[in-house]
């Protein structure tokens, strides 16, 4: 049973665009090994994809896996070494649906949906167990909705650097905490949990964004406030009315673009993510504020 | 799709005992407050509630949040201040099914189930990914199947000392595989990171333990081996044949037996799992080996 | 060869207050076991000691370890089993020397003498070197001098909350930088390590606390400005000028008060420091500003 | 007062060789910056300098700042923006101390003097105070002496991989004990807690090495045993025969080769270790078990 039954005060205004994504992987296969992908953009109310192709040179079958309840779709395949070249593309219809932000409250904790309540726990890299104290200290006194929420990802854009290199794979939003500089995944998983802790179901989405520079698979959140989940971007790198979704997930960990199995090095990878309508004012980099449900 | 095809070389072989489970939470609530509580038995094939109930004193109405696919029953209650006596208790039905363990084989990575995948995954408390060098510097040359899992355990159970209250609610894997003590979810965090860094899908289990000294709540873990989840606990404190599951998920953050917002004070948790064939030899402490599979 | 010649444009005030420290260690050693004690009071320009006694009772020889550089007096005892009552007192002659802390310069690296340069760096609970960007960024644009510094107690007494038992003895600066409280070891490794993060040498500085509710060992830090070291204590929860040093280290891992080889239980430790003259302003809780130099 | 006044039971071996020793550093300075260099030898009773120079190109006055007690001896530089070279060269005559190791005791902690006493500390590489039951699991039932510390050293090469670029600045002995992967000084950063937490003073020492591959500054261990302290290098890539002394630390954090305040970029680092007589067996890389004196 849903616990959540109250209707947004306003109703949301929805567009339509579409943006032309893709990526191409290069890499070279010192061993036999296994690829699982995670590129394909995700399907569903938000985002419809017209077309798309994946090609894989030299030619190998790919075997989709199940998927699961997020919507994240994972390819998996087999690559003998040598070289390996992978190209996915896809034209995405994007339907924002927008709202006045004023009017979104945040769900409260005795209502939450039941299956909604897990992204109240700390994962792997949101360690929200252990700053309680310190979301409290820095937001508790902010009146609770969507500013609450755009005051946290401000916090997180004004005391990090964007600093390329800075982090790696093992690298947890406590540690970015304390050492005030990461790149996408970073700001996201911090983010992320100070909304947890506060109390803010949140999660880790990962995708394709429009005018970001320079291109590259780009991380960002979403937020669970008034019954649906919002998009948020403390990197202020890319307007959330242009992100493409590919995989969603407790953190960084449950949506690599790929996980690799065997000895394999990776030459080259390029990222797009291009706008059919350029003059569309949603997808200004400047507009980085606009409330966008996402699902 | 489903890439797991092959079947066990062996029928498993099922017998039935009944076990009668429970626990008393009583507490002070100071301010009004909300309980999660995720004490109820989990409902799947390989074990059944035959009667169950669940009583607050005083009465409050308790609300059912939604059985996700993991089949965690969470029960959500408003509490006013004062005394708040919870008592669940239930008979369930255990359908043990036991196979050879030597027959039972690891899964291939290029096999798994895309829902399985994320088991994969580190977590919150196994921190998996900083465990690679670590687990096949220790386990990679053994024989993969059931045995390594085994192996696991008992480099576990060998290496770690079981020692009340020297780990809290933010100690990981990583940390206890340093200071070498723990308690039973510390020793399977451990054994599913271990796992899982060598590419074993592990998850975690929260239970009911017949013959547990001194009884309590207890935390171990389940490995997927061959298609199927097998039950494995590190500490050897219980046989594995009279574990009754309450919650599964990726690490002790998912499956908190109470959850509580607002002031209140713990005065006494009593746990209770009695064997109703106290003969039965499958529950004897001594049998910590067999190979049960659970899901 | 000392690179630092720069005379304190003002003549420092200085006064004398006499006060009467002490301690009560009760111990019952289960095995026989040795104990190195560190709660004698320090011997320097800036406290002389008048009368001070040391009983243990039953009487146990003890060894006077070697007085290191800093000044460190150490004790060395056997205890067989039993009860053990260490007991120690001292009056103390305390010539705080005041200065104005607008005339208080930081030393320019270039001229540190050698022997400070080993208090930049990081150490066990003070990982200065994880801190540069966040230090920096907070307080890198003010002016530097002992304003700077107060300006780190201040932020350290601001963001953190004062909790009896949130630490344990493995406790770093960064853990409580993100859990946002502490005991006053955990604010003087906050303070020290922000400090050094900004190219400030700083130390740690155990004592007795004239005025500190509960009486206790204290624990508080000093900051090497304009050629020569000035106390601070970021829990203001003791005026400065009745801070009677005992033991000066990297961090609170040098000096310990007591350091116990064996199976020991503590049953009771009583700790006082009074003041001779209660009517002494400088003495007053209130008066937490005030420049002092201590070495 | 010194405790311990035990004799060793044989007399050491003394030999002497001369090793040629020294290291070009070329950096481009972007802004004027101050260095810090440690990278000239040690003076002590084992290590004479016959000759030595420090170039600097293009000419800067240099400070040498203030021998501490432990001989490190350090110099400061101011250097404006453009091309920095730095040359050191030296000869030195290396008075090895042989002794056979089965005669080597462990100091009892009752005897420890009160100088040595800081080295059974935690510092900032090597958190000790986490590793107790880590330690004393794995050595504690091992003869006391030289043999036991052998042991910490052979299981640090055995179980850790050697691979640069694994760890970086931050990078602690538990890190390292946990991805088992490391460089020189990780090797020593384990030994050295391993030896502190199993009661046996240890600390860290910088320096050149003979037959060294690639030809790089060093980093490995020395431990107090019996009264004087003795060389060990966990990593075997050198005979302790063949190792010359810059610094002397608790760990590396206490004797970084440069420390430079400034934009500056490092273009090439080259070192060199020549040994006079290639035929002494003293200095064959297989030799790396005799137990060597070094203060």
């Amino acid at each position: 049973m849903r616990g959540e039954t109250r209707t947004p005060s306003t109703s949301p205004r929805i567009s339509m665009t579409t943006i032309h994504v893709g990526c191409q992987l290069n890499y070279v296969v010192h061993s036999p090994s296994i690829f699982l992908l995670n590129c394909a953009v995700s399907q569903n109310s938000h985002q419809r994809v017209r077309a798309e192709s994946l090609e894989i040179l030299p030619f190998q079958p790919v075997e989709e896996c199940e998927v699961g309840p997020l919507g994240n779709r994972v390819v998996r395949l087999n690559a003998p070494p040598g070289e390996l070249q992978i190209r996915y593309s896809a034209s995405v219809d994007l339907n924002s649906e927008t709202v006045d932000s004023n009017d979104v409250l945040e769900s409260s904790y005795e209502h939450l949906p039941g299956d909604i309540l897990s992204y109240l726990n700390p994962s792997r890299y949101c360690e929200s167990d252990k700053l309680y104290r310190f979301a409290n200290g820095e937001f508790g006194h902010l009146v609770p909705g969507y500013s609450r929420v755009t005051a946290v990802c401000n916090w997180t854009f004004e005391h990090l650097a964007y600093v390329p290199g800075s982090t790696n794979s093992s690298t947890t939003a406590c540690d970015v905490l304390l050492q005030r500089a990461g790149v996408c995944r970073d700001y996201a998983h911090v983010a992320i949990s100070l909304c947890r802790a506060l109390g803010i179901p949140a999660r880790y989405v990962s995708g394709y964004a429009v005018n970001l520079y320079p291109p590259d698979f780009h991380g960002f959140m979403e937020a669970y406030l008034d019954g649906r989940w919002f998009l948020f971007d403390a990197t202020r790198l890319a307007p959330v009315g242009g992100l493409v979704r590919i995989g969603t997930g407790r953190d960084a960990a449950d949506v690599a673009f790929a996980t690799i199995r065997g000895e394999v090095g990776c030459k080259e990878v390029g990222v797009w993510a291009n706008d059919t309508n350029p003059m569309d004012q949603r997808l200004s980099p400047d507009n980085v504020q606009t409330g966008v449900s996402s699902a």
